[in-house]
């Protein structure tokens, strides 16, 4: 039988930069599977930027976390108990549910992982949804030639690795933007862009200039505010702009204003926003991809692990502050695969 | 043998609104058509809103005016000497160029005008450049699905009228924003737009509200700023605005900072711009679609015509003002067509 199950439950509203106390712990016993449904016992929870704007109650593309509620989340677990043919105890699967020790999901959500195939938890990152973002973003709205350049924020970050190295995969010249001397590095040595800038260190324009002589043909974003400043205008003719996210003003408590839309018409830009969940069905595709690139060692990708579910508050505050550096994860037990 | 030429020249470049202090007038000789050329004899000259973005010496997709040379413009005329075998003395063509009474310009950029066909001032509006701006916005950015809503800015102008109605004929609910009662008025009795809301009668997002109940699919955009600014927060997921112009602003010293883009990632919102010249070869597409209509009735326009070159500056600045009601156009001499 299983411990009893502990959460991470939204207290009150973040109001700005969540604090520790926005959150709480709760205890009680493991919810019951249904029929048809698993009793999965997390092994790593995912944190991820998008979070932040569940917990704000703002209108958005989903509903937001309830006062009381387990605060959102995607895990990757291993079956305790099962209730449908299709999952044995000890399987591994990824689907799970929530800032939490155990969750009971229908099988028919889940994701049986094969840990021969790549480690489980690159199902959370570099082959999962953040993964898939990157590739989504990138084929739907980016579309980079050979040649042109492309211009990824948070470029060491789980969405911004992966796109930065699927563009250079197509032929184009892949500028990262990142915090701090030793993302650069990384971006640079490990990651194998064409160069990185640190939004960190003084004038972005002018280091935008000087890592881009022939302008922006596509901007990856994934941060907003002072670096979407440093971008927009050097943008070339017929730019795209892909809009994944702005982590820098999720904490805003008014929005600030953006660019003038001027340009958009002068320069033919396109600025689009996506949201991967509508993109589901795709994401056979895209593991049929990158799985091999992941195995292969051809696609890297780095894990930030904090162990334990009662850090995942401290967690995901750092990761809003950029503290993180690569996917980061709350293990939630031991792996035994590893 | 023809009169002397008269040209609008650029005296200097405007600081904010144009006054006419910024034009001169130029006399001197037509120039002399060389092999495969033609002179040809300006009818109407259009009056267009890209130009004020000319004569500003900003950097855009296009040259800038230099000072002391003539307007850009696109001129309607009649032949009046031949150097290419296409065409003949007494021909009616498009594709005359600039401020002037005389323009000698390549055979092979004229178009023939049958004037059996459609007015021969069409060619400059709902047949020219500006019903093309619509048609091609609208086919490739905006794609309004039938049932959906699409706002049009500048309703009663030349690229907002044809856009209107050519949402409406493919099953949208089209609302039309104009200034005053006047245009209003035409643009849902004469356009046949489902609501037209006045951006001068008062509180417009209200306004936008009662017109649009189910949000607002497309936007067309030709003004920018405070119209801009009461459409963006109302796109419903999955808007598209298509970035056809911002006539609001182009005079500003300095630009206005636009909406925030966090709802482009929320509601996955497309914002593209294009411009009608880069889509030069789909001309025959879109007369070919559009000449019939214009000839039945079914496709409606509205020329606002001033008398004589003179005169162009003054109904420029009043373009830039919303003075002119329909497409707005200068004859240049009589027509002998009509």
């Amino acid at each position: 039988m299983p411990e009893r199950n502990r959460q991470v439950v939204l207290k009150r509203r973040p109001n700005g930069m969540p604090v520790p106390e926005d959150f709480a712990i709760a205890e009680g016993a493991p919810p019951e599977p249904q029929p048809g449904e698993v009793l999965l016992r997390g092994l790593y929870l995912s944190l991820d930027p998008y979070m932040r704007g569940r917990i704000s109650g703002q209108r958005s593309y989903a509903r937001p976390t309830g006062i009381g509620e387990v605060i959102e989340g995607r895990v990757v677990g291993q079956v305790v108990r099962s209730r449908d043919p299709a999952f044995g105890e000890g399987d591994y699967a990824f689907g799970g549910y929530g800032w939490q020790l155990y969750s009971a999901v229908p099988a028919s959500g889940l994701l049986k992982l094969d840990p021969a195939e790549a480690p489980i938890s690159t199902a959370l990152g570099v082959l999962g949804m953040p993964g898939m973002t990157a590739y989504i973003g990138l084929a739907d709205i980016g579309q980079p030639k050979a040649g042109e350049t492309v211009v990824v924020s948070a470029a060491s970050g789980a969405v911004g690795a992966v796109a930065g190295q699927l563009a250079k995969a197509q032929g184009a010249r892949v500028v990262g933007i990142a915090g701090g001397a030793d993302k650069c590095r990384y971006v640079e040595a490990e990651l194998g862009f064409d160069a990185a800038v640190d939004h960190r260190g003084g004038d972005l324009g002018a280091a935008l200039d000087r890592a881009c002589p022939n302008g922006i043909d596509v901007y990856f974003e994934n941060v907003g505010g002072a670096v979407q400043e440093a971008v927009f205008p050097r943008l070339n003719d017929f730019g795209r702009i892909v809009m994944c996210g702005m982590i820098s003003e999720y904490n805003d408590a008014s929005p600030r204003p953006g660019p003038n839309l001027g340009a958009v018409v002068r320069k033919r830009l396109k600025i689009q926003g996506f949201i991967v969940s509508d993109q589901r069905q795709r994401y056979g595709e895209f593991r049929a991809m990158a799985a091999p690139l992941v195995r292969s060692g051809q696609l890297k990708y780095r894990e930030d692990i904090v162990d334990g579910l009662e850090r995942a508050p401290d967690a995901f505050i750092g990761l809003l502050q950029g503290h993180n550096f690569g996917k980061l994860l709350v293990r939630l037990a031991d792996d035994p695969t590893r």
